[in-house]
């Protein structure tokens, strides 16, 4: 019942903290209503409309060739086999928190009869020493960044220099899952190209900071993209129309791929605020991405009435959700469109109330 | 040259003999100007969107439950795989022209290592012998209706029964690749629930007859269904938004469901004009459901000038591309919304033209 409110009372907020906004069908029809009805379909990966976008992604990324996917979830597992293949080793390494590992049904497993490595602990991010200590002879190594089920962590970009030397020089390819990848250039200080130029293949999703409707980017060479579309259909994503999704990914990106920084800078002064009440704290606690996640050392149903009160009386989202933690409770943050569009002095006003309320639960 | 100079007059013709109108976005358009804005998108399967379409399916062809899939490639490989692995046999069988033999790049090898069993001659629709004398055991029947690469060819409604019986008591699951399925209601003069009922699981897809933008529905028990949303996962097709192939569809079918028999007269009527004229004969010569396939005796390079002039004076789009048979050569027509905007004299005058200048040929 909590939790219902919670949700409702958020969704009913004029404004919410995180986030470009509700995704509904409006997303689409903006997207859509300044393009001519009577341009061409895409067909079964051909046309124009998929054509030029890959052309133009490839570019962005600074590889050969780019492929328009339906899912990041379908162009990770494929890159995986496709560099599995080439090597003859059907084994691969990544982070136990990685999305082919806990949100895929084992799909990589199941589907392509891949092994997994799991490198790191749970809590932190690979680091060099993770990568030179395995004693497994891997096909392919996957990086997330920024490591989103921890809050959005990176490693230092001298860190990534070195796992990309250390790789190369093993003959281990290096896979970029960049589902969130330009949201780290503001605190890496660096070009995408620069980062992509550090791994062999590069997915970037359209819908997390991008903000379109779905499907993702798969980059690399020629040849391995040219493997991927073989993949693709037989995956079942080679359909015979992606424009709703590569439309409005290109409208979005257009609209949204240089306000990175303004997210990550609002990230920071959100994550100050909620770590300015006491018994919350943030992950990480000044972030390196416009994400991270809060944690209240208070269990979910004593916290939730204050929330709930909170999005009424202010007219603001906080969340609409609290998962159970080992201890109290979380949530995740994604800063976007919308930190902005709410006056500051609100912000303030809100998160003292709540510093206040927190107070009468000791 | 001559090929682009086909397609080129085709596609500036002002209406085709088949089809529904160009594949362009004006098709997401029109779907979605009635469609409000606020409209919250599906998330992961989940929502109303989804789960009204798919329970309002599920209803339709009278089976428990159905699912969206993004294609019918994904949705056919995961049925059968879940029927292999039900029974713990690696083994289907089918045409030997079906969507997963030659337009799917192996999927069903390559990503679930299902081995198959080529029912029928390429010619020919499957008969209930060449189920029953079949050696191997197999998990799964997979028909076809109607079979497409052959012109749409059905085999007769007391066969589907014959083979249906046959299955139920060797335990093979029967699965219906209805890609096109309602466009064969006409000819059987059986309502689809009584042609479901006959198989185990049926697909359907949102962009044959029904003209959606992509999209395919896949439909059985609840116990089949709820493995097949896991399969989804896995394959990469279950994204956190479909709405624009689920909306499209849910318009299109409404405005196209029951126009299926108007499809199928104007399909024996366009073929009887094909077959006027000599050299030229339609499989099948009367057609069972909206499409055909269009055999010349003469070779593309002979006949292309004939039709790309027919094309330009006339202003009616007969064919975009020729493809070289064993001898001479054809194209595939289905019959759609677009026939019926033609004067039935222009077709007519059209046909005599045509008539007139292949004798020229000779």
């Amino acid at each position: 019942m909590t939790s219902n409110e919670l949700l409702k009372t958020y969704e009913e907020s004029t404004q919410q903290l995180a986030g470009h906004g509700p995704r509904n069908v409006a997303v689409l029809k903006n997207a859509f209503e300044s393009i001519d009805g009577n341009m061409s379909s895409d067909k079964y990966g051909s046309g124009a409309v998929i054509e030029d976008f890959q052309g133009k992604m490839a570019e962005f990324l600074g590889k050969e060739a780019a492929v328009f996917f339906p899912s990041g979830t379908m162009a990770q597992q494929i890159a995986l086999r496709i560099w599995c293949d080439q090597k003859g080793i059907k084994k691969v390494a990544y982070h136990p928190l990685s999305h082919l590992e806990i949100h895929e049904e084992d799909g990589l497993k199941e589907l392509h009869g891949i092994q997994t490595i799991l490198l790191a602990d749970r809590g932190r991010v690979i680091e060099l020493e993770d990568v030179t200590s395995m004693d497994d002879d891997i096909a392919c190594l996957l990086l997330e960044l920024p490591q989103r089920e921890i809050g959005g962590q990176l490693p230092s970009f001298e860190t990534l220099e070195a796992i990309s030397a250390h790789c190369r020089q093993k003959g281990i390819k290096l896979h970029l899952d960049g589902a969130r990848i330009l949201e780290c250039l503001p605190y890496y200080g660096k070009s995408i190209k620069e980062v992509c130029a550090l791994f062999d293949s590069v997915y970037l999703s359209m819908y997390k900071g991008i903000g379109g409707i779905a499907g993702a980017i798969l980059a690399g060479d020629e040849d391995f993209m040219a493997q991927s579309k073989i993949w693709k259909k037989r995956h079942g994503g080679d359909l015979i129309s992606l424009y709703p999704y590569i439309l409005s990914a290109e409208t979005y990106f257009a609209q949204r791929k240089n306000r990175m920084e303004e997210y990550y800078l609002n990230a920071i002064e959100l994550a100050a605020h909620f770590n300015s009440c006491e018994g919350i704290s943030t992950i990480p606690a000044i972030p390196v991405t416009n994400m991270f996640h809060v944690h209240f050392e208070e269990a979910p149903d004593r916290l939730a009435p204050i929330l709930i009160q909170a999005q009424q009386i202010m007219d603001i989202g906080i969340t609409g959700y609290l998962k159970a933690g080992e201890t109290g409770c979380w949530f995740e943050v994604s800063v976007g469109d919308q930190y902005n569009r709410i006056p500051k002095g609100k912000v303030a006003v809100t998160f003292e109330w709540l510093a206040e309320k927190l107070k009468t639960l000791k």
